[in-house]
């Protein structure tokens, strides 16, 4: 058995990777941490674990590193980046949630995560993807970044365009929606029930980091790939799971099937990327709900002649392969298991 | 008191007819039609209206000209093109909901409605547009076509731009969002409550019709308004309210205070157009929530230098200011009301 | 015009009473008191409201006596006991929709209301009651408490049975469904939007100080009513409006016809009250989304030999009928206009 | 492996079983049956299961029976009937999730399912009940009736007061609230989302006949459990869950930490019934939303000193412990397995 801490124990990431350990055939839990919630166990933290498990929530030290064989780091950012600090030379594997170490180009980190202060030494070690695009490189290595929820799916959205067929995207405009989950728990009265229930919520209508670190990570992964993407998000009427829309503009006439083609040739062998197409009569492009619980990401691409747009879809859980569920993925490849050990749990659909 | 009929009584927007009718002061329900729900009352069909009233549902027939002096036409697009050749010259005020007599331009117009057909003599006579552009034209039109509720929101949300400012608008993306109510009450397991909540549907992807709508009408209002103007829509969780995002795509730096009085010089004394601006700190942008059951577009512009477009969004009532409130509305402004009546119901929230 | 106040300006209720007197034809708003949000105007607490309503709020004192007619406190308990003391005898009408003067037995309110300290000289000159059963002691009452929002919807349900058909009813069990707005706003985990949608949350499974309420009514109104009615609350995953399910037991036959004759014979005349009837069809029975931002109750009760039980369902929005309307309501018959005043709004439906 | 056949397919029940199934390791699906979709494929019908899967939907004929060690019916409960009398001595195990088997005195069942025509050797051949009190006799059992998921619910919140401590219970009213899927997929204009969402319908206020289930179980486990069990049942607003109150009035003092302890003791070793206590804070009582997905039931009892009840709650996820989940968990038992097996997944909270 692997021995898997989880930092961050009170948050919403943090349940849900509590849960998916519990699930996981060789991941044990051993270790719980966090700073608001000392001494309480996870079934008083989140109402749906089991009432016995006998973890209690305790502050990380650096003796943590004799406990667990990964540490799970579901925390904010600038609490990763000490976290980091304190742990990346001794604990066999990091996985960080966050996004401390998600932008490479140190002036646009800087920029978009001010308060998580950038040591380059520490940020360089990191290795930071989706899964399912460096799959390869995660064998083994001591400290794993991982992309943000809408980042994973924007990402998982463009790269059969960019880095599969090797386009140069130009102008994207991304429009993201999603769920009440993906704001984490706030205690503010436009996130209590009456007030987010029935809202159409434009919390970010400009400005959403995801969009710099998705750009930053096509810019590094094939430069060239994107000349300007923008982004706004929203929150819509449910809780859990979201879709990105990524409108890619273009003055070429694009062949729909051979788009099709593309995609399923690109995500060929990959277990958790479905590419939704139309024969499917009951939800035929990507929706949230379809993916609820499960660490699938469901994609498509569509042409629109007349709007000289590619209309790229993606849909996650964001808190199964937008955090918890790509964190468990990560650490499967980290440790040479097979990438689905533990997550195959199908999506819980109608819920 | 103007006596009125409402045709399409069993739908969604029928239905919201009959209720702004029955609180108007200066309106009197006098007639109901339709096809499928021949001999019921309102209360058998929309479950909050209330019981007793005695009008119950008949089929439509040149006679109905006699039995009113405004006949509300909430039916679909075929439906509305026949009723209004039997009756365009019985009626004195016709105002259809439909997209029967939307598009102007005539193959645009063949198109997107091709159920519909247009005699040119017929079509040419109705005054199209939402009221807050055309109110003067109203007065005593005795044909009316309205906008399409998604229409109504990007109209109003890119008129400032285009009509105030004159820019020419080159791409415009458009994501619109919208509550079940959206697609009216059609028996399909997709819309059914288990499949439909909880959904972030992409049921339009692409090729709306209403952006041909918009891009048809701006480029009568003022030629070169839009170049390019596509849209995807999507079914968001809850019944009513939309949220239409329109992206504006510019290299031209925009002086953001510059553009927020631009949108208040334009709607001043436009009871029913709501600038939304920054003091105002619970919802500070448009969100359809906060517009629920009243007449209200709310409005606003943002710069987003970083991504280069102007950011513009609008939330409505789809069936109040999206149909059945903006036509009383055009109602009123034809029988020279003031624009107000019967429709200052104040939002209900939340709900 | 009645120069009309708000106390609690920044509540739910408080905000309800702003957008029903904004409605109001003989109401004006002259006046807006809180303690938390001084100095913020309605638009700023309540989404829904027009921007550009120029009051703000402020605190209480004995000079708010000399700007209002009538002072509506939509306050806690405690602080309505405490600016009754203030008020009595300064405002001509004081409307109390808080629990501080509604259990006119005074162990029983001091066990249920124990921070709402009762002064018996003021506590007996308060009229207490639903207008629908106490309607002709309410012209030119000085003093009025209303009744809570589930005392309402239980005593509109149970008032046919015992104080017009006459019967003792014995055992009576209550069982409460409302949506999320009937707990305010209170910034808890539990209630935010995450936890508190897909709830059906027990919140009171025993305790509910509103049972004791509408026994204590009954008691007074009509001695040996009921013998027994205990209650049971849940919070279910809506927002707005509420059922309750009153079971009163019983071993003889009742005929069901004459049950359903009994209730419209004791509602007749009554505007807000609508007896629920089988013919209806698509909602035939009370449902709270068939009131929704109206004042309406509807109820109905129905007999079931084999469970040796009536079954009595009564639907109201909580922040209408159960608050902000009924206190409008209220202040009409105390002025002596016509009960509807103001309160004419038909139901939002579907929303 | 044992191989599983599903009929029903396309009912939620039917695609719950395909998940289950699919996540079980001892299970594996070689035969889905139906009527209405025949050639489909599961991802065809239900948006949340893997493309790929290659069984389509077929007719079942005394063929079926070849195909597999056990046949889940997923059917309306004359279908199951009939499936039953074919294939009752051709499979080594039928389970079936429908009311044709479960009500075993005679009359009472032709009275609530008329059109499940009761065939007496057959009938007397089936093992009824919720596994968790019935366990041994599902080992080697042939053929298996499984209660439905309120008679689930209420009768294990119910079995330790009268089967534990051996109360004789005396009137119990049974309040039931339910989310959609509930109810199936029909298409009906009152189940679109529209009106499904924000509903709390009263759709069984009398005459449920899982009441007459549950009545007639503990009337055979220990004559005189009940004397007269009511039941009143509400559609509420979310999709997955239910949760029942079991109102059990009583003239006789509680003890209420007896009571705890009497349920802790009954379902010591049970790992799917979680009695839920107290110095739990998030969510103290029972509450579907802490169940979601998983087979767990949550259940509590509680003294209402004032009421003169015993309040007795119980939650579960309707398609899981109510159906799918139940149906493997019985499965497991029959086949010899470990009641866990291919359960162990954790509530999805929140969703």
């Amino acid at each position: 058995m692997i021995r898997a801490g989880v930092v961050g124990a009170s948050g919403l990431a943090g349940g849900e990777l509590v849960r998916l350990i519990t699930q996981h055939p060789d991941l044990e839990l051993t270790f719980l941490g966090g700073s608001s919630s000392i001494g309480r166990r996870p079934s008083e933290l989140h109402p749906g674990l089991r009432v016995g498990h006998q973890l209690t929530v305790r502050p990380v030290t650096e003796a943590t590193a004799d406990e667990v064989d990964v540490l799970f780091l579901a925390t904010p950012a600038p609490v990763s980046a000490e976290l980091a600090a304190l742990l990346a030379d001794r604990v066999p594997a990091l996985v960080d949630l966050s996004g401390a170490f998600r932008i490479r180009t140190p002036d646009l980190h800087d920029r978009w995560y001010p308060k998580a202060r950038r040591r380059p030494d520490l940020a360089e070690r990191f290795v930071y993807g989706v899964p399912e695009l460096i799959g390869d490189r995660l064998k083994d290595a001591p400290l794993i970044s991982l992309p943000g929820c809408y980042a994973t799916a924007i990402t998982l959205g463009l790269a059969p365009l960019t880095l599969g067929l090797g386009l140069d995207l130009g102008t994207v405009v991304v429009d993201g929606k999603s769920g009440s989950s993906g704001g984490g728990l706030h205690l503010r009265t436009a996130d209590l029930h009456p007030y987010r229930s029935g809202a159409i919520a434009p919390y970010a209508p400009t400005g959403h980091r995801h969009a710099a670190e998705v750009a930053d990570f096509l810019e590094h992964a094939r430069p060239g790939s994107v000349t300007r993407l923008s982004m706004s998000a929203y929150g819509v009427s449910h809780v859990r799971g979201l879709l990105t829309s990524s409108y890619v503009l273009t003055d070429e006439a694009v062949d729909a099937r051979e788009l099709a083609r593309a995609y399923l040739r690109f995500y060929r062998g990959k277990p958790f990327v479905r590419v939704r197409r139309h024969e499917e009569t009951l939800i035929p492009v990507p929706d949230p709900q379809a993916v609820l619980g499960s660490n699938y990401a469901d994609v498509t691409a569509l042409y629109d002649e007349d709007g000289g747009r590619v209309v790229v879809l993606a849909a996650l859980d964001n808190l199964v392969k937008g955090a918890a569920g790509q964190a468990v993925q990560a650490a499967n490849l980290r440790f040479g298991l097979p990438e689905e050990t533990g997550l195959t749990q199908q999506p819980v659909v109608p819920a």
